[in-house]
């Protein structure tokens, strides 16, 4: 009987060891990659809800490299993408409150990830929302997004 | 004189190697994975404009992690993908001729790149066309997209 719970504990701390360290046989920290870039949307959300479009773009990659793919096309470099921000999000009203969900994170390598995720928007006079696929890489600073491709997709229609 | 030769063959000397070297400082073959992923994508057009929906998807992850964002939203697993494009495409007219052109690969790792690019279709009755990303990693047997963000983009209006 003692022998058997000796098997069930290290079975336990067996498996909680192993789920600790899930990720690491391909050496990408899976859980603070995850952790780390949840943190970086949730104050980038955080400043766009504050109005404040220019603390938002902090999360982005400030390089001519920069791509981000809107309904618009592709445009190119931090300095291009604040500015489109500024012109399709004027004011407040037109900002309104910003919501990421269903974030999906998956390490590329320890210094890069994928992010597919929602977007939703709540306005006075609509919800715009929509999909939008992120990729990161992590910088000194901390990571940054290199490249954004963002979709309105229109919500599903009301079956009640 | 010959001390000057000397210099200039040894300043293209090095010009080479770096130059063929190009990456190695992040560890990334940045040449054999953009050949590689211009060859799978190449192969990827093919493959459509023979009418052959099951050879395209090939380049596409087998695996039901696999995701694709198009313009209804989010779609994954990659048997479900394939019957979106067997629904949406249902026959050589609606396939029609498939280019794909402006590719900028980014290699993040050794196994993991970026890609954006034009799409653009030929058909009878339209050109329908617009942007993708792309995110590819490297399996035993080659490149394959882990996920599509795929959008339509209207042309530019004529100006003339």
């Amino acid at each position: 009987m003692r022998r058997m719970s000796f098997v069930i504990v290290a079975m336990c701390t067996a498996a909680v060891f192993l789920n600790s360290h899930a990720g690491s046989a391909t050496g990408i920290p899976a859980d603070s990659t995850e952790r780390e870039i949840r943190a970086a949307l949730e104050e980038q959300a955080a400043s766009w809800n504050r109005g404040d479009v220019e603390g938002f773009m902090q999360k982005y990659w400030k390089s001519e490299k920069l791509s981000f793919v809107g309904s618009g096309g592709v445009t190119r470099g931090w300095q291009t993408v604040l500015e489109r921000y500024k012109r399709t999000y004027p004011g407040p009203a037109a900002m309104g409150k910003l919501t990421f969900s269903e974030l999906e994170i998956t390490p590329l390598a320890k210094d890069a990830a994928l992010v597919l995720g929602r977007w939703q928007l709540e306005r006075a006079a609509d919800r715009p929302g929509g999909v939008f696929t992120l990729v990161l890489r992590r910088f000194p600073a901390g990571w940054r997004i290199i490249h954004d491709h963002t979709s309105s997709v229109a919500p599903p229609a009301k079956t009640n």
